[in-house]
């Protein structure tokens, strides 16, 4: 029966993109070696048309199929489970541009170019593609819908959900939906591209995009910050932001363990700052003024910030290279962590109004769990968005503190952000990992929903199923 | 048996707020009195319980469901059918500021509020709530989400969709969803509230919202162009868009027909530039830099237009009158239009790169059909989004220009902007009037999807049926 599957499949995709057993094996695991699961075969269709017809043919055969891009998620989303039955499809072979519009501002592509690609293909047309994450390199497109991709630049431009016009869906049963519209006003009927962007596959399969193009600014500035409590930052921010309104693009926190970790896995690389503080922002805004004119206002709110005892020092990026810089160490933080290993990863957000207390009550809470835990806490917080990552001492195992620990603290973080109107996934999404866990931060009627509108489109649960939607009891 | 529903309604949400016959009457139309309809009675709770309680009686009681905000729908979207069956709900009581949170920058308010009262709010704790539309002064926050509505600053704050963050929806059979969250990221499961907005309350019943408040900007600047042509207007769109980037707020068109006609609507009232033009464009961006520098910008890229032959003349507003005055021009094309009686108007949306050729075409089709029909085509050029709406000519009535030419020539519009890609309603939405003519410019498999999730959440279409969905042949 597998034979006969495997001989249907490589009937449409073609016989070399077909992969079974050790040729499957790096598809069958995430890229940082923490899910695992077994496939039946990877299929690599080569466009949308195959697309359809190896979904299809699962549906007619009853065969899960999980999609998979740069296979970058965090939460396992783009995983199999340990039965060995599911197609993986994988969308690295839709690689093309397929339109590029500079007067109506957007571009159309597969889904399986990666965001770097994005990004380039939107410069050579003179533009900006703004979605910036730690994976750029390998994460594609249709996985940073399919996840609604966030990061560093969401504050100016919004989150993936904000920067996509269009899109091109294969259905569940292989039918194929061609929503690829270019517009920035349409209301003719139910809004259908909502129904895939952030639900991780399991509703169909993004095969395609129209994407937004944005004017390149005219000038980018960056300062680095040293701050003494969670209040500053957030009185700083609302600064700024008042301030310089939607030019502010970053305002990324740093906690001072973050930043020992981060500058001892750089070697070489010295703190911006000549001091050390408890905590540290970098903060990037974009303008149309020039560039002198540009840093002139941003400094001139730094100032102010400083003279009213929000921020202790700063420092201006001089130049492209020393704003790089900055930039590296915030970027690799994320690494820093993988490197040191051992910690527990939470990427919650909460109201900005909150982030102060949750910071202050969430430490003392897993300090009181575990005394000597690193406190590597940063991200976004202008979206109120802190990915907030205990790391073990050094002198513990990182398989003892992960088990001693692990859950516990993880349980902790997510429910003081739940407690507080918060998510305990920001931008990770669920996948896998966190999905039992909304049984307990989301309503009934909210999962019901959820799981009415996966039955109406995916009636037989074959599209990624075990992502996202929790088992829900009687 | 009537008499038990009303009895049944009355104890619910009190014996004054249950209207029958004369009462009714004014909820049983929209506001231009175009579309009408009959009702079983007008119920208006007071609050999210009551809105539950109607909605969960009327499931259980087979009765229809049509909820009413402002009622200022162009397009028949909040009024009954003529069977009499439907209870009409009101959102109009559910009108409390039910939280502010300026370190948040989010209120949240009741679906009755009416756009204007939000705006207000944000005003007083000192923010934008940036979204504007015709109706402002008696639409409510509820209708505004349920249509997804747009208007004149979409270019650089986004849709009414792109202005919320969280929703309190009643479900089809009464329950209670509640995803009033204040989060800028959150990935925790399927994004519900996307079901909500745009679908014209097919769906569930919007309660209330948290909303986005933006900085107030810092200085505002408006200049009314002269120009010769569509592709000049496009050329400078793209020309001020590249200089000014996302400080673009407002690119509104106006033609030279809807110019006579709107100034002989305004009597006394000039046009702020000393001669005609065949194309005229009120542009207006918002700053952080101080007036003096916003101006300069402004002025520097409209004298560059001029230079290069697209712009023939241009005034800038020296102070807030006369920016209003700018903008009343703009703003009464509309009812300039109903006190002419007698234009088909049409909400086209085309990508931006096909806005010249769609309104050549499209004028030379229309005045192939009606050669003296005056070319009132005015709106949101920024966004793609015309408003292509052929009026009689002088000597021939209203009713005679309709019966004659108004099916003819909407068909001509609609179609020409589907051949482009476009949207035959931009902003306007479906409701009634434009619900079949979606089967010609929408998919099979769009319909069927969006026929899906309606019967997945409200299996027995007691939701404002009729309205959005058309139905489809075997």
């Amino acid at each position: 029966m597998s034979q006969q599957h495997l001989d249907s499949l490589r009937a449409i995709v073609g016989e070399t993109h077909v992969l079974c057993g050790a040729d499957a094996v790096p598809f069958e695991s995430d890229y940082r070696s923490v899910f695992h699961g077994r496939s039946l075969c990877v299929a690599r269709p080569a466009n949308t048309r195959d697309v359809s017809a190896v979904t299809a043919y699962c549906y007619a055969n009853d065969l899960p199929v999980v999609p998979q891009g740069g296979n970058t998620s965090l939460l396992g989303g783009s995983v199999p489970d340990d039965t060995g039955t599911s197609v993986i499809l994988s969308l690295a072979r839709l690689n093309r541009v397929r339109a590029l519009d500079p007067t109506n501002a957007t571009m159309t592509l597969d889904a399986g170019v990666t965001l770097n690609q994005a990004r380039a293909t939107a410069e050579k047309a003179g533009a900006l593609f703004p979605l910036r994450i730690g994976s750029e390199g390998s994460c594609q497109i249709g996985g940073n819908l399919s996840t609604n991709a966030g990061g560093t630049a969401v504050l100016r431009y919004g989150n993936m959900r904000d920067l996509v016009l269009g899109l091109e869906v294969v259905l569940p049963d292989g039918r194929i939906w061609n929503g690829l519209r270019g517009l920035r006003k349409d209301n003719a009927g139910y809004d259908l591209k909502h129904l895939f962007i952030g639900t991780e596959g399991t509703l169909g399969i993004i095969t395609a995009a129209v994407l937004k193009l944005f004017p390149v600014p005219r000038s980018v500035s960056s300062a680095f910050l040293g701050l003494r409590t969670p209040e500053d930052v957030l009185a700083v921010f609302n600064l700024i932001r008042q301030r310089l309104g939607t030019d502010v693009t970053a305002f990324e926190l740093i906690s001072s363990d973050a930043m020992s970790l981060v500058l001892s896995h750089l070697a070489g690389q010295a703190s911006p700052l000549a001091d050390t503080h408890p905590w540290y922002v970098l903060v990037e805004t974009s303008s149309n003024a020039d560039q002198a004119d540009a840093e002139a206002q941003l400094l001139a709110a730094l100032s102010d910030a400083m003279e009213l005892g929000h921020v202790t020092d700063a420092v201006m990026a001089s130049n492209a290279r020393q704003a790089a810089e900055f930039w590296m160490i915030r970027e690799e933080i994320s690494d820093a962590q993988t490197k040191a290993r051992g910690s527990v990863r939470c990427d919650i957000s909460v109201p900005l109004s909150s982030i102060p207390g949750f910071i202050h009550e969430t430490t003392a809470k897993v300090l009181s769990i575990a005394p000597k835990a690193r406190m590597i806490v940063y991200g976004h917080i202008g979206d109120g968005n802190v990915h907030f990552n205990p790391l073990r001492p050094d002198e513990t195992s990182a398989d003892e503190f992960l088990a001693t620990h692990g859950n516990h603290i993880a349980s902790v973080i997510d429910h003081a952000a739940s407690e507080l109107d918060g998510s305990i996934s920001a931008e990770h999404g669920i996948g896998v990992a966190k999905r039992d866990e909304l049984t307990s931060v989301r309503s009934r009627e909210e999962l019901e929903i959820a799981w009415a509108i996966k039955r109406a489109l995916d009636p037989f649960n074959l599209l990624n199923p075990g992502k996202v939607l929790p088992t829900l009891s009687n």
